[in-house]
């Protein structure tokens, strides 16, 4: 009998190992932890009845082989929707993909060599860190404020010439802050100075709660250059469907320039061939008649509450030591506790008395953060908030001695 | 206004191109072009009724977020479906992917080194060599007869310590050939004793027209083993529900000893977090209540129908210089031209003719096969199928002057 293999993997998995995302979203399916971890959509706010209509419809071929590139219609659909007065997006600058992770995976892919340098806000997106581990890259990070990134900290980034900027823009995942008209014009700006591409990750942009909608930069890249085709532009835009449908659909897209998307149609084919044609069919099902006006609107008005719970339940039962975010929209807030506090360790104790949270550390890049929390506020009932913030001030008010 | 970008990719994309898979794809669009090119199964065997069923009741938790890993019922599936006399497949071997285009992705991603020796069959699957492309890979190809990889060949190669062996033992594509029992036995006793793993894509082994079914190579390697466990083993198996339910679902699995599925579901969650939860409970609804034995029979009628009739149009229609073989299962054959005919030209002729292929020569390793082309007959109906082979076998007539 031969003896067990030995399993010699890739070079490049050493950089892999399993999130904290992962194993946390384990943590969410234990009913009785009231979780503030995931990043997990209210399951009310899916359109159920529309896909159950939807699904008696489905004919053969929706379960064909389809086209890299995604379905014409659903393609389309999503160039008219991000197009602007400034912008014209046609389907041809559209790639239908698997979920923003797989857009970030692709990215990657066809833009990134081995080791290069990135310029990402800090902290930054845990899903993108891990789609770019295996590339060992050497990021660098931009410090960031209640107001985002601060742009005028970029210029001795950029003299760098790294090889791209990643950004989340609208409610950041994970401190929720939204950077303002007049950075995001700055840093248009300086990519068009400096010739360096911009990744804008917009997967939370359509949750807004209060203020003002702000153009994204893939239009302000446009109105820039006087243009109005995406062609000539520098940015390449990310969304998904995971936040306004249902994530269970897998279903998100990459806007940019031709060459990008000719490129990343060759990736995307080696990936999966193609994203599910039932998803999309379900997709473009989904939003005809204008649905999403009326579905967005709602679930506004309930992630707003549960925003507004949260903040309340924190002044009520956080202690004065410990501050935090006030997201206009998305799913997140970030708290940060005195330095004395490492929210790794206090997650175990939080485990313990049922509430869980992710710890900031993994979002930093340079070992800071330490002391910081992410929340989410889209996937308890309001009760429940209350409930897991105040256990969550009582463990912080134990650890802080007050 | 600044100068249009001059995009950067990364290095790797050098190696990518527009598969001609995916241009042929197009080309069977066409309505009035008869197809022997794509693999598309017959969307008359699409479980269209079914799905409309559970469409109909489909709930808020079939939209959510889910395990990397797959849903726990249909790995269990997966398991039992796998299992034999001398293998126990456990729910722990199993990761669900979004199609099996997707498994040979993430399985390159955490076993092949960029410029490593793989050993394949030769010609070997279009879709494989197009996930590797990135990493350069050395391919060592292993001859074949109507008996597919000739394993008497094998040692030499074996030899030159490669990676891994890539092997389609079922039916496979592009030729249609089945490996016999004596050779599956031989090179399970060559891997155990060079330590060589092997992926086995059994993307067609339930569709067998005639003859007996073969034991699996996962099976096959834990009876030489003499124990059950996959863990101990070397194969690596890549299956899909593509051909017995319906592509369009993008399902498939690998079963794998655990250390490969733990580094696989690393390299999963950052390529798309999970396959479509809405997908997978669709799939394993479908499945319920061994609906996929009836089915399966059923697909098997169709396209042994269709198989036959290209068999008999050939014997009638093709010059008796062209030779091809005779699958037992499967969705394609191979034909054999002179030397003195190139089919990648006799495409363009073909297409003229309204009638398509895939020339042979991407198949192959080593710029052999130009004289050879792949013929598809699930997808069309008889009398197209004896229609499409008359004018190939004129147009083959005409270049050959007989």
């Amino acid at each position: 009998m031969p003896t067990t293999l030995n399993w010699q993997f890739a070079a490049r998995t050493r950089h892999m190992k399993r999130s904290t995302i992962r194993e946390i979203l384990k943590l969410t399916q234990l009913p009785d932890v009231i979780s503030f971890a995931g990043g997990l959509p209210a399951p009310a706010t899916f359109p159920v009845e529309r896909m159950r209509a939807i699904g008696q419809k489905l004919d053969a071929a929706d379960m064909q082989y389809s086209p890299t590139e995604g379905l014409p219609a659903l393609r389309d659909f999503i160039a008219e929707r991000l197009s602007t007065a400034h912008l014209k997006v046609t389907r041809d600058n559209v790639l239908i993909v698997s979920g923003s992770q797989q857009a970030l995976d692709l990215l990657g892919r066809v833009l990134i060599d081995d080791g290069a340098r990135v310029v990402v806000e800090n902290p930054t997106y845990l899903g993108m860190l891990m789609a770019w581990k295996p590339y060992g890259l050497d990021y660098l990070p931009v410090p960031t404020d209640d107001d985002g990134m601060q742009v005028a900290q970029l210029p001795p980034l950029l003299d760098q010439a790294p090889r791209l900027i990643y950004a989340v823009p609208n409610f950041q995942n994970p401190q929720g802050t939204t950077l303002p008209l007049d950075r995001r014009c700055e840093l248009i700006r300086l990519i068009h100075a400096y010739g360096i591409p911009l990744i804008e990750d917009n997967a939370y942009g359509e949750l807004r709660y209060s203020g003002e909608d702000i153009p994204s930069l893939l239009s302000l890249d446009a109105e820039a250059r006087g243009n109005t085709d995406v062609d000539g532009g520098q940015v390449i835009y990310v969304g998904t469907f995971s936040k306004i449908l249902a994530p269970g659909l897998r279903v998100g897209w990459i806007a940019a320039p031709e060459p990008v998307i000719e490129k990343a149609i060759q990736a995307k084919q080696s990936a999966d061939l193609h994203t599910s044609t039932l998803n999309q069919v379900m997709a473009q099902a989904l939003t005809e008649d204008d649905f999403l006006t009326g579905h967005v609107a709602t679930i506004r008005d309930l992630y707003r509450v549960r925003r507004d719970v949260m903040l309340e339940a924190m002044r009520r039962y956080f202690p004065p030591q410990v501050t935090w975010t006030t997201p206009d929209g998305g799913l997140f807030l970030m708290a940060r506790c005195p330095e004395s506090i490492d929210t790794t360790d206090l997650l175990a104790k939080a485990v313990e008395q049922k509430v869980a949270f992710i710890p900031g550390a993994d979002f930093h890049i340079g070992g800071v953060g330490r002391n910081t929390m992410r929340l989410n506020f889209s996937n308890a009932e309001p009760e429940r908030i209350t409930e897991g913030i105040r256990r969550l001030g009582a463990l912080l008010a134990a650890e802080l001695g007050c």
